[in-house]
């Protein structure tokens, strides 16, 4: 049985796939029956691209000109797109230019005012995308110009037919569901060996004393919250808690919880199983491990993970989100993570399963090595 | 929110829980949340104790005597549980036994008949009891003695108290998935390299003619398919197929299919990571594979995967189902594997979430290791 | 500074470089400055090729054709690689047949009358070679065709010069060291599960009484020796001795012993690092052993290691000798492993180091892969 | 055949085991006939305590007071060890006090006159010893107290004893070879993303213009040199070369090059093999490298290998030496590694081969766990 996700803003909240029930239930979608269903006919397109890669350059231009000229579609390009000498003294495309809706990151918002996405340019554009979109995020059609990726299926030669079959609902989905992660920094005196280059204290100041102050700050997660060692060569010591309980210290280079979109970047590296973004997981990957016995773990999407620093650590921890917004972890700090209500909506160039397969095939070698014996020379001689 | 589970017969079944919906959802148990529940008083257990294991003998027996005279059971016990002479021959005993009710596996069936289970002696007996239940299977409650295992949480020292709160119907709930696996074997003229020592193929007889005949059998799996390359030196070749599609051929000594049950067992072994048993999906991992790129992989448990012997095989393959049921697997043999509707329930010491990580904690030596420094010398000098 | 290795017969075994000196020092060739030098111009020339590939036709014949024609060598090769009727039939070939000197394997002794050896057809026919000689082995040539390796370094294109350059005694020489194997089978009576198919029993008759013999058997390995579970779905459980002293044991599918040569065939595949062939070592390799902390180990080549069924192991183990000659183990038998006095001479395209470092480039797919990154998002967007 | 290793002053340096000789060829002890031999009774010794450890107080006192009343040795001890207020103020410890040798890291030369070293306090205190001596090491004897070390095989409950037999010159002796490290870092003006926090920048002034100016530092390494991301979330990107052959590029989270006695630390978290530390071998380990086909790789010790941050690196690395020393490596830098010729003499509990694997079993908890089955569950029941 097939099952319809309807988008155009304030309906993606309830295509929020993966959660509870009212019996207590997680609900997961079948892999493969997902489709993409507009409320109404779409009208405005995000186009991310990545920057500093001038073979880029064409193929956005030539999307936009399409996206604008033939499907009559209202463009939103980041204005450091636009700020691009190659672009803006591109006299071919001024006329272009001045139909684009731009804006700055953090500063303007659009995440209501996008239809869907359309990113050029690698697996990074995608959590660029991701990250521009803290709650419900439109759909997202990714093409891998130039170099593979895990989340990039669509193939450019062919966009022009593509975005015609996405702007007229014609396409499978997948929901990558994403990490919501909470900081909580305890405001201290800076001091000791803990003393660190954060520049993020805040004070409150009440009843006439300097007061540290708490404070909190989160994010939505597409591939990994990282913690490491930072800077140090000293092992981190990491305390690991699940549901509320202290599941066990990792100690190491330090931690990688990971989506299933996840698990094929960074965790894979670090020795974790692929895991296909239809199994509802977190998976957690200690980076270069003390102990030898602690592999990669799954565990269910339902869990509340949280990271704190070692009573007996000696140094801080740095954490990462997606590889940004790098900040450093003290004492009494914590980390928590569950599985965010606001996945995002890949649009799949065939279905789930076969892009997935895909992907590995192409960015793994799969099958493209000879076939060889490493048993046998009977194989070969006899 | 808690759920029950109601047990006793012809309800296991509705308590299936990872299942498709009438939407086309899968639905995946709250970790935390699963209580067992008795329709009405459980009257019969199975207890299964791993035989030949002498040390097993004198809780066994405190165990019969305390379910038959405190708690009233009716006691099922294998017969060549009771033909162990140290039992026959045990005077003290002879009372006691005859109250049991006795069964040989493969020609009694006492599926219907056992309101619950109890497990003495290691991971063994819970894969020989789920082997005994190929449909529904009644709450299995497993005590460790003597070694550890990843299936077994309860300590034999409290057995009364914690046999009591079970009959009384006050216990946590996990379902493990298994896996239903149907092998189909094509019937053929034995000759060649690939002739086999399988005995059992079987034949029509039609119109005169031999006609070899195709046979299939079925099984549940609770920790693993393995398919390997049995007694050659040589690299097997299979190929592995999801949702009719073939996905990628598997060159190494094997491919493990396996339950996250059985994430913790041989897969491990082979490089998997551990996942936890709420975790509705499928493992996949390669022994030994010649591609150093092939990592385990994660599939959502709604798939339905296919192996079969690559064409370019130049031996033949071998299965086994939870390490029984040996079998040669020839050229157009095929072995279809999906998540069965008939998980086993098994009895939680505390819960599913704190079982499963103080398993790994005792099975994998965590936190056990005095905690070093590998990188640093300035932690011991500066 | 450079060293020559002089060879034509009688000469290889002082070339046998890995030895202990006078003092109890253990030798290494510095890897890059052994070069080969002939005693006498080499006269005679071994010639392998992988029976059954089509493809390799034409190129055998060519090479062969060269030899007599051009270098006036003689050229001995197996009587089974002229039965291949695509040779036997074919009437231009006829002339130059005539002209070979032929044997057969384990009948016709050649190893003291070839000055050197040229293998057409992937790694399995170097190990064939290496059997072949079972005390000093001759400068092996080893030609890639169609298929890739880690032993055959040179490219059929430009063949004449090569071989040219080879004869006139200009080229590289890498000592390949192999591992000396005796493996002992207590004779014994059948019976019991560990009644195998062992086909090697021998007896001795004396004083009217059927006595069981010891049976002794070594071999020359350039890969590795393998000990597994065989057709076993169990654990094989085995001792592993090293200069007498157990070690340790491996339980698990089995354990791997292999050259430096060999960790890049079957090792790598369970997890060994990779070993360049001038260090002079063994490695051992549990293949998915139960303990997950049991990595691989490099020994000094100078140690002898003893394997043996552990005393507690239920079922017997199986050996394999670089993929041949396998044979099933039972208690008492004993399999003694030490590096061997006859390496074999590999000769290079450029040079050990460059070599080698090629092939793990070509077969491992190094580099290829289009640079990525798996942590950022802002590399792509910042 | 055993052979001595000549000890006190200036014979350290013919004790250099692992050289190349006189014809090429690398030398390598045997590893179970190595022997400690004094030329003159040894009258000076070095005590390293790890320190801020109250443990290690009263075995120091105890040591110090055997080796300087019982023994009549010299006592070398830092004077910051004595600093500690606990040494400083304990009363029953002055008259012994004032006996000691002091000196100050980084300001005295003690380097000729100590005879051996006796270190209490896990690996971490070899390496520090190890830092102490840039040219040839005196013999080291090393307790572990508390805590487990692959590097510590003296248990301290017997140390009178095991003192008084070293004194005598009664004990094995294992070369730990060191590696020459030499980083080489190009002045340059601080600018751009390269802009670093080194505060290492040295200027030459002359002809009125500034001149960046190369800085050469050079270090003797026991465990590994690290080259990581530093604090940076990005790959680091470094190109490694093999006797002046770009190799293959790391990309990843770094690269380690330890010593056979590094292998069993950082190198084996990363997933390196374990190498026995009298192997004459480097090895390299990629950190969490991206090509997931990038095993750890070995390589002879007579190499020369160079690090250098890649063309196309967006980040700088960051090097460190046996988790000391961290420095930044820009564009431009590099870092060459060969095997040094002053190698670190552990003096052995029982022989280098014994003490090496019971680190190994002690450290990993080999054969601690209950053997157990993952295969099977015939083993229990049938």
């Amino acid at each position: 049985m097939q099952r319809s996700m309807k988008f155009n803003q304030c309906v993606h909240q309830q295509a929020c796939g993966n959660g509870r029930d009212r019996v207590g239930n997680w609900h997961i979608q079948d892999p493969a029956s997902q489709r993409l269903t507009w409320n109404k006919p779409p009208k405005s397109v995000l186009v991310i691209k990545k920057i500093r890669d001038v073979s880029l350059l064409q193929p956005f231009k030539e999307l936009c000109i399409f996206l604008i000229e033939q499907k009559n579609m209202i463009v939103y390009v980041e204005r450091k797109v636009l700020e691009d000498p190659a672009i803006a003294n591109d006299e071919s495309f001024v006329a272009v230019r001045k139909n684009f809706c731009t804006f700055r990151e953090d500063y303007d918002d659009i995440s209501k005012r996008v239809d869907f996405i359309i990113c050029l340019g690698g697996d990074g554009t995608l959590l660029y995308a991701s990250s521009l979109f803290q709650e419900s995020v439109p759909p997202v059609m990714a093409f891998h110009l130039g170099s593979l990726g895990f989340l990039t299926p669509f193939n450019f030669d062919t966009y022009q037919s593509q975005v015609t079959q996405v702007i007229e609902g014609n396409a499978a989905i997948i929901l990558r569901s994403r990490l919501k992660v909470r900081v909580v920094k305890e405001g201290r005196e800076k001091k000791g060996s803990l003393q660190g280059r954060s520049e993020e204290k805040s004070m409150i100041i009440s009843n006439g004393d300097v007061e540290p102050a708490r404070k909190t700050m989160q994010y939505q997660v597409l591939n990994e919250v990282v913690v490491d060692r930072g800077p140090s060569s000293y092992l981190s010591n990491v305390d690991l808690f699940l549901d509320g309980h202290l599941i066990t210290t990792v100690q190491g280079d330090g931690v990688i919880v990971s989506t299933p979109t996840g698990s094929t970047a960074y965790a894979v590296a670090a020795g974790a199983s692929m895991i296909h973004p239809n199994v509802p997981a977190i998976m957690i990957t200690p980076i270069c491990p003390h102990s030898l016995s602690f592999r990669p773990i799954v565990v269910p999407a339902g869990v509340e993970l949280k990271i704190m620093l070692s009573r007996e650590a000696r140094n801080t921890a740095w954490v990462s989100l997606d590889g940004r917004k790098r900040q450093e972890i003290g004492h009494g700090d914590s980390i928590t993570i569950t599985t965010s209500c606001f996945p995002v909506p890949s649009i799949c160039f065939r279905d789930p399963v076969n892009d997935w397969f895909e992907s590995l095939a192409q960015c793994l070698h799969w099958n493209v090595r000879k076939k060889q014996s490493h048993l046998s020379s009977e194989e070969d001689e006899d």
